[in-house]
C-alpha cells in the first residue's frame, strides 16, 4: 500500500475537516454535537470512572479497548448498506463482459434496478452478488477499485460521497475516547477490505484496528511478483455471535466499551458487558426520519431490510442498562458540515 | 482479561528486567547485544533511511510496520517448539481422566516419553495432540492454563522459564524499532492464544498485534454468562503462504521490515520485499551450538524437525539480499541475563 495517492486526496481533505471539527474548533468541548442529555452524561461519567487512577474502576490505558460497529453506527446504512451499493455499481460496470447476466438473477434485477426482485433473491442472491463483485481479483486491485468508487459514488438522497455520510457525534466520540487513551476498533459485519481503504482518513482508525467479514485470499507468485488473490469463498462472517469471536480472534482483549445499532451487535454488547469493572454499552437508534432515517421495528418504527433494531433488542437494552442513543434527541447534528 | 494477576508477577518482573536491559541501561546504545558487523549496520542504515524526512525512502510512522516470526526468531524452538512442550505436559496432566491413552497413539508415546514414536505419528498425530490439549475449554480457561504453565515449566537444557528463552538482541531490535515509531507485530505459525498471554510482558507487543494460527471458537451463553468455547477444529494456519494471508487479514498493511528464521517465513519475506521503497528482510540462522543450537540443514548444519532452514532458503536469501543473522557472529549474547 502506498502511503498516499491522488485518489485519496479527497478522503484526506475530509479527514482534515473532521479533525478540525472534532478537535481544534471544539478543543474544550469534545462532544460538541451531543445535546446535554443523560446519554452524553453517561459517556463522560464512564470515561472519568475508568481514567481516574484514584477510582476503583480505573483501567490501564492498554486495556481501554472500545469497539464500534460501522454500518448504522459510524455511518449510514439506508436506503441500503454502502457495500451493497458498491456491489451493485460493480455488477453494472462488469455487465458488458457478462451478457448472460441480462437473463440471470440476481444480476438481471441489478441491471434493471428492480429492487423488489433483488430482495426476493434473498441472502443467497446477495452473497452471489458480493462474490462476483468482490472476488477474482488481487487485494491490490480491489483496494484501488474501492478507493475509486468512494471518490465517485454519491448517496441517492443526500447527494454526498458515502465518506461524508458519517455521523458527526460519533466522530467526536471516537476522538474523545482516543484523547483519553482508548484504542478504537471497528467490529463490523461489513467486508474488512471494503472498509480499510477509508477508515484511517475518515475515522482516524488504522487498517490494523478494523475487524470485519472477509472472503478467503490465496498467495500466488505471478511473473515473479507475489500477490494475494481474492477467492469466491467466505472466510469469516463478523456478525451476531461472530462479533465476540472476531473480537477474540483479532484483538485478543475484551472491550470495556462497545457501540452498535442493530440485532447484529447484540452479542458484542453482551460480551463487553460480561467483563469485570465499569462497562459502557450503547446502541444508536435511528429515530430521525427528517435529518436521517427512522427504522426499528422497535418502538413502532418501520421495519426495514437494513440494520434491523427489533423490539427484543430494545427490551434487552432497557433491562440490562445498555444506553440507547436517540439520533433525534441526543444529537445536535447528524453529518459533518450539517447546520446544527 | 484482568489487567494484573499474581500469576503474571513473574512475567512482569521479566518485562522490567528486559525494559531496563534494552532501554535505560543502554539508552545511548540501542542494539548493545549486537556485534558491530554488517548485519547491525544494515538495521541501523535501514531505520535511518525510512525515518529521515529528507531522504527519498522516508516512510510515515503509520506505515512503519515490522513483522516478527516467534519460534526461532524471538525465542528458542529447540529441542522442540515451546507449544509442543506445553501440549505434552497438558496431555500428561489430563491422562488420569483418559485411561485409554495408555494404549493409544500418539498419547501412549507422550506418556512413555517415547519421542521417536511421537515423531512417527506425524503431523496427524501432533495435530491430535494439540486439539486434545488446546480445545474443549473456554478461552478464559485456556488463558489461565497457559499462564500457569509458563510460570512453572522449565526448558530442559537451560533450566529457565520459556519466557526467559527469548533472544536479547531481538528484544533490543524490537525496542529500537518502536523507539523509531515502528509498530511491531508477531506473525507466527504458533497458536495465537498460546502467545498472547505473554507477548506484552515479554516482548512489549500487545495481544492485538499478535497474528498466529488458531482453532475455531464458538460464542455460548451458559447460565447467563457469555463465553467463547474452543473447538477441535482448525481455523487458520499462519505459516508459509499463510503468513502473507494472515498479514493481510489481521494487519491490512504490507510490512516494510520482516524477520524470520525458517522455511515457514519465506513467503512473509517475499511479500514484504515486493512492496515499493526501502525494505529490510532478515533471517536468524541458528549456528551456535555452544550458546544455543545449531541447525539447518543449510550450510551443512544438522537437519532437525523444528525450524528447518533449508539450503534453498539460504540461496534465495543470498540471491535477493535478505540478511542472514549469524547467532554466533552477530550476537554478543543470546538470552537475557547471559554474560556477554
Amino acid at each position: 500500500m502506498t502511503p498516499t495517492s491522488p485518489k485519496l486526496c479527497f478522503i484526506h481533505a475530509i479527514a482534515i475537516v473532521v479533525a478540525l471539527a472534532s478537535s481544534s474548533l471544539h478543543a474544550d468541548e469534545p462532544l460538541a454535537s451531543w445535546n446535554d442529555t443523560a446519554t452524553k452524561q453517561a459517556i463522560v461519567e464512564f470515561v472519568e470512572r475508568v481514567t481516574n487512577k484514584d477510582l476503583p474502576d480505573y483501567v490501564a490505558p492498554e486495556d481501554r479497548i472500545a469497539t464500534f460497529d460501522n454500518d448504522g453506527t459510524l455511518w449510514g446504512e439506508h436506503p441500503m448498506y454502502t457495500q451493497l451499493a458498491f456491489a451493485i455499481d460493480r455488477v453494472k460496470t462488469l455487465a458488458p463482459q457478462h451478457p448472460e447476466w441480462k437473463t440471470k438473477q440476481p444480476f438481471k434485477a441489478v441491471l434493471e434496478n428492480d429492487l423488489p426482485a433483488l430482495a426476493a433473491s434473498g441472502e443467497k442472491g446477495l452473497l452471489e452478488l458480493v462474490m462476483v463483485s468482490h472476488a477474482g481479483i488481487s487485494t491490490a486491485e480491489f483496494e484501488a477499485i474501492v478507493k475509486d468508487w468512494l471518490e465517485t459514488a454519491r448517496h441517492p438522497r443526500f447527494k454526498k460521497r458515502y465518506t461524508e455520510m458519517t455521523f458527526q457525534p460519533m466522530l467526536e466520540l471516537l476522538a474523545y475516547l482516543r484523547a483519553n487513551d482508548f484504542k478504537t476498533f471497528i467490529v463490523s459485519g461489513g467486508g474488512v477490505e471494503f472498509m480499510r481503504p477509508m477508515t484511517q482518513a475518515v475515522y482516524g482508525i488504522p487498517p490494523e484496528q478494523v475487524v470485519g467479514s472477509s472472503i478467503k485470499t490465496q498467495y500466488e507468485v505471478k511473473d515473479g511478483k507475489p500477490m494475494l488473490m481474492r477467492l469466491a469463498e467466505i472466510d469469516f462472517i463478523d456478525d451476531k455471535t461472530g462479533k465476540p469471536v472476531g473480537i477474540n480472534k483479532f484483538i485478543g482483549k475484551r472491550p470495556i466499551a462497545s457501540f452498535g445499532n442493530s440485532a447484529g451487535d447484540r452479542e458484542m454488547l453482551q460480551w463487553t458487558g460480561a467483563g469485570d469493572g465499569a462497562r459502557l454499552m450503547m446502541l444508536v437508534f435511528h429515530d430521525d426520519a427528517e435529518r436521517e432515517y427512522a427504522y426499528g421495528p422497535a418502538n413502532g418504527l418501520p421495519d426495514t431490510k437494513f440494520g434491523t433494531f427489533p423490539q427484543s433488542l430494545m427490551d434487552e437494552a432497557n433491562e440490562i442498562g445498555w444506553h440507547v442513543i436517540s439520533m433525534k434527541n441526543d444529537w445536535k447534528s447528524i453529518h459533518p458540515g450539517d447546520a446544527e
